[in-house]
């Protein structure tokens, strides 16, 4: 289990800045991840990668010569937020554009799609690709619904390698999803990880036993067996893998066989000589086979087979040099330090300029984010309790976090004389900013849709109201991936926006209206949570990891009512 | 706890093969270890470093340029054979002589020792080297009598380095004296590992304790506590070392933060962001850190901190180049593929003149050592039993394998005309090879010195198996390191040796000299079987690590008595 930390919540915090420290030869540290500390030329294509910590060496591992220019990293298996993703491309866009590679989970979709689109309206041209080698996690049909294991480390190496050799995006972005598409793992596991303060494993397997196929966060595997000899268990990897050939496969393949914690160094050795013998005996010739620790999930007890078959395009890249802590190829190299950059100060923000009555609506909308976040505080025990019967406990802590970001950002704008478009738009990008993970990215998304019916010239209209709660919900549920039903903040936040907009469009008074709506949403939320607690112990993992299923929906109706409550 | 092998008895050789696969391009295959893969000059110093495995990346990691050119490995937690030590040397020799570096273990410590008796004898210059940096174990007077941790990597990294300068035999040995004496570990542990096929850990610690200066084979730490936060076990490990800075530190330091194995890596970097800014606050300039897994003890939980106190000599040897699995500095230059060198067959034999009467005692010798090894054969499930109260149950196998490949070996030789003293020669060489571990250099060292006091020309007279048995206890005593009482097979050997010295310096015939020393050595062994189960678990993993505390005695009277039985 995890034993090594302070406070639990700065664990992924304490452990990057641990890694800069020892790896400064590599990397540099910036906000919310790292740069490599070695110089790139300008108009070389940015590899930036990332998603949750507790998986060390992925993802700062993978900065360096020759490989990734920059990792962002998130809480303990949880997405980072938009703006730190932002945040760090920006800082290590050379002019030539960025790659940005993440395993395909819903945060990270959500997170690193929001930050690309963001990052094109800064005038950068971002790619993004969502890795999906996990042959388990889907069928062979549903290849975009697989999640990303140790397959990043091909795939995000291949692509660095192409950067590095001075390809274009376009060339790079080919590479990436040629890689991605010829890349497959498979893995088995025999227990499971133990969160930063956390009172017992994710998960458990029997003694004596193996679950086949499980993930990097404990969602649940196809199968379970008794553990086989490690020449069983060679068959069983290799033989799954070869049953999942790309098209045109041809004979050559890099070979990835990944330890996910506290499978140990030699046991990967003994489990290699079966499977390294059994692809030679299956035709195949072996480039580079890496074995070691290349995707963990903290001390998780198992390991994953990964192959990528190469072609004329994807070997020489695989073997081109990279000089990383998680992988070191060849030469990359003489090292020159990066110039040193200033951190850029925070910009001072310029709001558009405001009519008298926009700027009221401004100060009426801080005064409404300031209530919410007391009204959040205050719940924040209760909300926590719901959370902890179907996720982590933490739900309370994240809303208190964001929407005191936001009620400040708001507060500050409104002072600076902002209008209420700009004054909602502060509140809900520093409340993606400072919650973190997938909640933070959906409250920040909500709320940024919303004001995108506002405007900073006039008061607030009603109808402006109903329009932007529909926006909302229709860009939550078009990234978060969640429908009504899911056990999400959307089974609120769905007959909320519509109460609100058909009163509104019926021609009620807007107060009404939203009186209403907050009543049909505290309505379905108590419902939600009353379901919370039936789910499954393996179901509540899994949703969690996907960012569904916590005290969200209760959530929303508390801040829908206190909204009101303050007039 | 360690799940993946096929049979347990194979997991170090078969995590050998798996490893040499992998790394083909640092290391190749030798018989008993590995050797660099690269070319060396001629006339370089050669440094070969070893111990027993479960322990990666020590020792075969550490095989490549600007480090180790070989690496002996042992089985799963027990010392190389004499002989796999000596072949490897030899092997790795290129006429600049030997440096040869193992950690502070009664098994290492006889194996190693003796095969660099016999590389002299064979011409080769060898110096030895025991690692002693664990201050936990043994007082800061008694430092000869600390074993050795995690100091490995930077001890034989620094006369690897001297070596690859081009330093002569004498200075490279220098430097790893001055490395040795320069270098202090001090660990935690907070879980055993478990052995492969074993049914546990080795050790346990209770849930939410912290096991100090735990040994990385279990050996008893000084103290327990509540597991303190991250910043405190910095404070622990740190300001311990410093307590135990060598004469004129100076102020740079080498720091090694060590996991054993399923402390991981992001837990590691969180206690570093503390390490390191403690010893920075003590004034200390950190030089090349190194965070990782460079000792581990297979899956144990625990992690030490190493520090080696740089002077100008080994500043400049920590930071050279080097290219291996465990670590890799620099840039090591170009690597030229070491010329393919046929594996020498093994040599025939070509046993001395011999006269009629000593080839007839030699024909008399092998049919008593083979009666022996039936004798052990049929007893190995009770010896297994006995040894199961004080150990791990393998002594029977041991024994078995040992004097199976003795009697083979001593049956060649008397049919190839061999005189009696080359045939017990011949079976005492067959003994330690095979049966490996402690106890199989222990019988190999006790024939092989016994047959030291017979001769090729003659029959066998009493005084000389008077003498011969002598000489074997006086170099099991020596070289072991038991003495009477401590519950090993000197207990039985001791009064078997005075009884039959002091019968035959009487004037008894052989036979009832004989006959008499068996019964005193079976008396001996009755009292100490009697005694095993009384051991303490830790004292019995403790001792089985030092090679102590197995059921040595019985099976020594048990041979004593077949030999009798004999004739």
């Amino acid at each position: 289990m995890t034993h090594l930390f302070d406070e639990p919540s700065d664990f992924a915090a304490s452990a990057l800045r641990g890694y800069c420290d020892v790896h400064s030869r590599l990397v540099r540290p910036t906000e919310g991840g790292v740069l490599r500390a070695t110089a790139t030329p300008d108009g070389k294509v940015a590899v930036v990668v990332g998603g949750g910590s507790g998986h060390y060496p992925a993802f700062a591992g993978y900065v360096g010569a020759g490989f990734a220019d920059a990792a962002v990293a998130g809480d303990v298996f949880a997405s980072p937020s938009t703006r730190y993703i932002r945040s760090v491309c920006a800082r290590a866009h050379r002019g030539g554009g960025v790659l940005l590679g993440y395993g395909n989970y819903a945060g990270d979709v959500l997170n690193f799609g929001l930050a690309a689109e963001q990052l094109r309206a800064d005038g950068i041209d971002v790619r993004i690709l969502a890795v999906t080698d996990d042959v388990a996690s889907a069928a062979k049909d549903a290849q975009a619904k697989r999640r990303g294991v140790a397959g990043d480390l091909a795939v995000f190496k291949l692509a660095g390698a192409a950067a590095e050799a001075g390809q274009t995006l376009d060339a790079v972005e080919r590479v990436a999803q040629r890689a991605n598409a010829r890349t497959r793992s498979f893995g088995v596991a025999f227990g499971g990880c133990t969160l930063p303060g956390g009172d017992g494993p994710l998960f458990t397997v029997p003694d004596g036993r193996m679950a086949i196929g499980l993930g990097i966060h404990g969602e649940p595997g196809v199968d379970e067996t008794a553990i086989p000899s490690a020449a069983e268990l060679a068959a069983l990897l290799v033989d799954r893998l070869l049953g999942e050939a790309p098209e045109q496969p041809g004979t050559r393949v890099a070979a990835i066989l990944n330890g996910l914690g506290s499978t140990k160094h030699e046991e990967l050795f003994v489990l290699w000589s079966h499977v390294g013998d059994r692809l030679r005996e299956a035709g195949l010739e072996l480039v580079a086979p890496q074995v070691g620790e290349f995707v963990t999930s903290l001390d998780m007890e198992g390991c994953s087979l990964t192959l990528t078959w190469l072609d004329d395009t994807l070997e020489p890249l695989w073997l081109a040099p990279c000089d990383t802590a998680a992988l070191r190829i060849g030469d990359a190299g003489a090292a020159v330090a990066a110039p040193i950059e200033e951190e850029t100060p925070p910009v001072e923000e310029r709001w558009p300029d405001a009519t008298p009555d926009s700027q009221a609506a401004g100060r009426l909308i801080a005064d409404r984010v300031g209530s919410l976040a007391r009204a959040l505080a205050e719940a924040e025990p209760e909300l926590g309790r719901i959370d902890a019967q179907a996720g982590d406990g933490d739900h309370g802590q994240g809303m208190t976090r964001g929407s005191a970001a936001a009620a400040a950002a708001a507060a500050a704008a409104a002072q600076q004389g902002a209008g209420a478009a700009s004054v909602l738009g502060a509140a809900a990008d520093a409340w993606a900013d400072r919650a973190g993970g997938t909640s933070g990215a959906i409250w920040g998304l909500g709320l940024r849709s919303a004001s995108q019916s506002l405007d900073d010239g006039t008061a607030i209209a009603a109808d402006q109201v109903a329009r932007g709660a529909e926006r909302a919900l229709e860009a939550v549920m078009r990234l978060g991936g969640a429908k009504p039903g899911d056990k999400t903040l959307v089974d609120a936040l769905e007959p909320f926006v519509r109460v609100l907009a058909g009163r509104i469009d019926d021609g009620a008074p807007l107060a009404e209206a939203w009186r209403d709506a907050a009543e049909a949403a505290d309505a379905a939320a108590s419902e939600t949570a009353r379901m919370l607690p039936k789910l499954g112990r393996a179901a509540r993992i899994v949703e969690r990891s996907r960012g569904h299923r916590d005290a969200g929906a209760v959530s929303l109706a508390l801040c829908a009512k206190t909204v009101l409550g303050g007039g």
